[in-house]
């Protein structure tokens, strides 16, 4: 079985391809979600990646999939959260040079945070989208080759890996929660469990404000939205309006698209915190966030939530915690 | 080879027989810690147990090495913390009765966090060494076994197969720093480290007061000490004065015990808040706090620091990231 072009093989081999520069993530049971649902609940941690999120996933198979030729001309990206670190951080680990560029604007916490991994930094631009069209110009000239965030078949597999693992940890899973952006963790997800386990149910989550993938699913063909503030912020952004893969596969395989307000974002912080020891950026929390609502997990089902990353400032730590104990 | 008559083979034997109760930890490169060093340094998040501490492994290798007529018998402890939850935890799951004796004293928050593992709970007596007597008291008369907390064969072993999974993603490692307390945790991963790579250097960290093995080996056999307030309380406790077992290996094994102060355990706590995004306990962030210490860490080598659980009250960690952010 295939869709959209992509086989469970191609999964496994970026399983194959990747398994050295990733971490091998655990999955933790979570005893206080689980008495509070009824259910078993299970946290997917890949906030313990190297860079502190998922995204390694994806960039070291796309990077790692470029011919020895390509990868000597260097990767670029023009994304300053943690898709940028996470190409930074393989082209630092495989021997690329890897270019980042990115606008004045760019707070001087992102860019020294990116700068950790070595590359690159250019900081020449108004916005971020004249950044990347110079990322393009400069794959069209010099062969430079953009490392895409998300719609892209080996960004899309290299994330999917994330689900083998958890099939190999949990093979009694009954439902998956995701949180949901662009689309390229949860179209991986998606396609990684359902090819294994054809029954599962997979939920995708994100904020109320903002959410370009819910949008354009209510418009039925890809659309911009205006970016608001939010405890998410890494879900932010839009999907892009010549999207190949992920609006499709998410509005035909992704069961249930879910919006969780602020508050319930930051209740979702503080019980991760609380209950496991582990700070997640909000994003990370939107999938514990909506297991928290009451009557929306079957008691006794078996259930996945992914964590995603912790790119969270200890200001907003500060506060999360202040308010809430 | 042989130490006190445990060989490699035990411990490989004990990660087979634990293997489907325990949580594969992952072994976590940390950026900061290595760039502040000039080392590469890794954490062993024993924290993402599902108890939330590394003590499960002991636990369940004994448990698991009693015979079916002993266990049907039942199991008994008097710890109320790490060791206490264990114990519960994995008789729960193996379908054997728990028995938890405690003082009056202990603390509601303790009683409830052990109650979770559904055992059954003794509150009876004025001092937890009293619950101890009648635990043995109950081993003699009916067979109730008392799974000790550290100086046991299977319990070292079983603490011991940290080590092998640490081999298994690092086989390059020169240095491992662990929490000293009672020894058996740094016993199992003594003996599995050296066993299987001869050369490597193991140095144990606890806190300045009240660390009853480093008293012990000053005054050449074990002795009790006070115990006095400390950040890292899980590493509080006498090392049994007819130790047989830990204070021998440590003696003779670990290359070096160091103790840290209290300040530098708060640091510490911070340290991995920030950079890791992991809130662990106090007992846990003594390797850290000595790692973070100026010049002590040989660059260029590889190292790997035991992060052992996150027993800690939301109350300190309010404190700790008020103090410190």
């Amino acid at each position: 079985m295939e869709i959209k072009g992509i086989t469970s093989r191609d999964i496994w081999k970026a399983k194959k391809r990747i398994s050295s520069y990733i971490t091998r993530t655990p999955l933790v049971y979570s005893p206080a979600l689980s008495e509070a649902t009824g259910a078993n609940i299970y946290l997917k941690l890949e906030n313990l990646q190297a860079i502190g999120a998922f995204k390694v996933r994806g960039a070291a198979n796309k990077i790692l999939s470029l011919t020895e030729e390509e990868r000597s001309k260097g990767v670029s990206t023009f994304s300053t959260g943690n898709h940028g670190m996470a190409v930074a951080y393989i082209a630092n680990r495989v021997g690329a040079k890897a270019l980042v560029c990115m606008s004045n604007h760019v707070p001087e916490n992102k860019v020294k945070a990116i700068s950790r991994w070595k590359p690159e930094i250019k900081q020449n631009w108004d916005s971020q989208s004249a950044a990347g069209i110079y990322c393009y110009e400069l794959e069209e000239k010099e062969g430079v080759k953009v490392i895409p965030p998300f719609d892209d078949k080996e960004i899309i597999c290299g994330q999917g890996t994330m689900s083998l693992e958890i099939v190999e940890d949990l093979p009694e899973i009954d439902t998956a929660i995701v949180p949901l952006s662009g689309g390229g963790l949860i179209s991986g997800v998606t396609l990684g469990l359902k090819l294994t386990v054809p029954d599962v149910k997979v939920i995708g989550v994100c904020m109320e404000k903002g959410a370009a993938m819910i949008e354009s699913l209510k418009a039925g063909h890809p659309v911009d939205v205006e970016e608001e503030p939010t405890l998410a912020d890494s879900l932010l952004g839009g999907i892009g309006l010549d999207n190949k893969y992920t609006f499709d596969i998410v509005r035909d395989y992704v069961d249930e698209k879910i919006q969780v307000s602020e508050e319930e974002i930051s209740k979702g912080i503080a019980y991760v915190m609380e209950n496991h020891k582990v700070i997640a950026e909000g994003a990370s929390c939107v999938g514990i966030a909506y297991a928290m609502r009451k009557g929306v997990i079957k008691p006794g089902s078996n259930v996945v939530i992914v964590v995603t990353g912790n790119g969270i400032g200890m200001d907003i730590v500060k506060q999360v915690i202040n308010d809430n104990f």
